[in-house]
């Protein structure tokens, strides 16, 4: 068994990375929600998502036969797998459960057996009907997000994939715009970005983004934004540089 | 809202202190399970309970539409609510959860609220294919059985529950005849004894059945047993004192 992983995780790592560099990791989102139809948040996500390139957008309607084949097909086909819902009772609803205890076979899943899923992403989007700051000990909630997805987390150990930082989207409809247009990137930035999502990362993603908007309008004021936050990459790297000689000095 | 717990408290500890006392304790055993029929894990527990007074076992059937009222009123009639079910990657079969999410409605259950099922005792019975030790840190499955449970003790904590020790059965297919009557008494005080399960809470309890079985059968040999499980409780407690005597003394 040790050989076994031995052989087979460089590939995945090699594969995984592939896709980062060519920029071609594609994204699969699976998203739960018994009143997805009536949902503002859903739809506000959804949304986000129009315009941005390898993302699978995979809603699983409640009170469904899955096709096994069907759906391990698409997880063999994506990079990061996204579940996506409104937590209840510290989990996702039923239609989620019911999907992972058909679709993911242990044999398909397993690291040590098949492991299909062995170096892809898997993350958590959630959205929850009360403050965050609820979510630990003493509070309402008593147990914090680490500690409520530790199922989840359980999985990803169990499948070896890589477990992200969830994204907790706490309270949608009383966010004010500002923090809807914050919500919309950071949720763009889940699906797409390269993982984990440093601040190098994040604005190396924002300059791609922009980019991409030249093309657009507003194309001098866009550049002006570009070029100002492609002058902080370089004086952050800058710092960085002399911190890192101040500590090797430091060392002797 | 302080009020209004201050209120409730003492007549939930007083009710559930006098459904302990008069024995009359009522157990829900709620067993979810896809393969419920060929399972010889839920077969050998449900003949555990034959004869057991006070006990409802509750068995969800798959696919089935929740009779809201009907379950709520369940709930209603019991001290004890025990969730019994395989582990499903890391969490109860889908069948629980669209129960939990249908059934536990939000006034019905939070403590803050109508909070009906305060002062009652959740239990957690579940079974594993892979032995219990697996589950921590740097095993096989990453993580320990209470990290695990935490939605379920979340549930507990806002619904105002006391959560039980769970009783995890592990591997029952490979118990010897000895490990399976083990396994009996200790699923019987799980659904029977007053809880915490004290090593004087658990003798009790098994002089309190062998006296029932006294009615029936080698009565000369059971009296011989109770005897001695009655003087080893005489013996206990002596000690007990024993022990604090001496550390009164140290404390000077």
């Amino acid at each position: 068994m040790i050989n076994v992983l031995k052989i087979q995780n460089p590939y995945n790592r090699r594969k995984r990375k592939q896709a980062m560099i060519g920029d071609k990791m594609k994204t699969l989102v699976i998203v739960a929600h018994p009143d997805y139809h009536d949902s503002g948040t859903q739809g506000f996500l959804k949304r986000a998502t129009e315009g941005l390139e390898e993302i699978t957008w995979h809603y699983l309607p409640e009170q469904t036969e899955f096709n096994v084949a069907a759906e391990q097909q698409l997880l063999i086909e994506h990079d990061r797998i996204i579940f996506q819902f409104p937590m209840y009772w510290y989990s996702a609803p039923a239609t989620l459960k019911k999907w992972e205890d058909e679709v993911l076979t242990r044999a398909f899943t397993f690291a040590n057996e098949k492991g299909i899923l062995k170096g892809k992403e898997l993350g958590i989007v959630t959205t929850l009907g009360y403050p965050a700051k609820d979510f630990q000990a003493g509070a309402t909630e008593g147990f914090s997000i680490s500690e409520i997805l530790v199922p989840y987390r359980a999985l990803a150990h169990r499948a070896g994939m890589i477990f992200m930082t969830p994204l907790v989207v706490d309270q949608f409809d009383y966010m004010t715009p500002d923090q809807q247009t914050k919500l919309l990137i950071d949720y763009q930035q889940y699906l797409t970005a390269a993982f984990s999502f440093s601040f190098s990362v994040r604005q190396d993603w924002i300059i791609k983004q922009l980019k991409k908007m030249m093309n657009s309008n507003n194309q001098a004021q866009l550049q002006l934004v570009i070029d100002q936050l492609e002058q902080n990459k370089i004086d952050l790297n800058d710092l960085k540089d002399q911190i890192k000689m101040i500590r090797q000095a430091e060392e002797g």
